[in-house]
């Protein structure tokens, strides 16, 4: 039995990044084993010249959503970087950036957030998923 | 062995949606559970007043996706709802709304349509998924 | 233990299209078989008069995002295409078309490029996933 679960977080919206932070909080609280590879606009939130900065919402929010989004913000709901880091304090959360995506932003690893661990390829990423539950973002 | 299939449902767009209830009507047609996890736009979908109403489709359909989109709706094509309605009778199809989506738009589970079964929380969640497969729509 | 790798294919936009082929790609390497079940834009997105076209990016790529991958695709990086269809001769990939997509966008198996090897319905995707990984793209 393969506890890890996977996370390919490709989406760097605000709604999709609070969704994969809690997903991987959960699982932590629970003792199992979180990798999260980031891909794209996924690794494009954690530079760490913008990781604070507003990324948006899903198209599909719109304005009602997003009064809504915000209103809960404003209420003192963590954001999804501060529930990423509790996840960490919690348990075993490990975050590599995808190499090609890397690549394709020409960033290195001094670029990103410290939350981030490491620069992985797609083999090493179904490596440490082992067996494990696998979902993108 | 564990069959259950875990969906946790983030978007609400007419398409997804379908997707959502296609892929649950396969898996109770062949004898297994099916767990849905309500979040964000998925949860938003399930309000008692809309949900027969127009969520529109994701970005990239077009005009011309959209028009054939309409168009198998006007040819009889069963809504997601429907398919959905089917799946639960067809076999174990259980909807619960994510307690954390649900602070967010300040819903009560009276807010939602009764196909929503309850709320829980992301611990909830995994522990309900057990080791079947997860997917994030 | 079920290794094989199912991936829902239901976005078309070039990005994610080359996210499923990385992950295709990364699997066959390994040896893992690969089931890619095509659905809406996904499937939208094999038809044989347009599969070498431009599908576009997620909205959230934003201006900055789009001159990031146009940059790489001029330096030469491969396309979703070329990645997907050396992963076929990589190892194992089998690709299917949702029948129920296909009846919503009035489509016939020679509409679709040869990379697309037949149409199937949700439960033959399911007997094919068997006990592995499914991801939704």
């Amino acid at each position: 039995m393969d506890e890890t679960i996977s996370i390919v977080l490709f989406s760097g919206t605000d709604d999709k990044l609070m969704s994969a932070a809690t997903l991987a909080a959960g699982a932590a609280a629970l003792g199992k084993p979180v990798k999260i590879f980031l891909q794209y606009w996924g690794l494009n939130a954690f530079r760490a010249a913008g990781i604070d900065t507003d990324h948006g919402l899903a198209p599909e929010a719109g304005e009602v959503g997003k009064a809504a989004v915000d209103a809960a913000a404003r209420a003192g709901m963590a954001t999804w970087m501060q529930t990423l880091r509790m996840a960490k304090e919690l348990g075993e959360v490990d975050i590599q950036a995808c190499s090609a995506s890397m690549d394709i932003f020409k960033l290195k690893q001094s670029d990103l957030d410290p939350l981030v661990d490491g620069v992985e390829g797609v083999a090493a990423f179904y490596i440490n998923a082992g067996e494990g539950q696998i979902v993108f973002i």
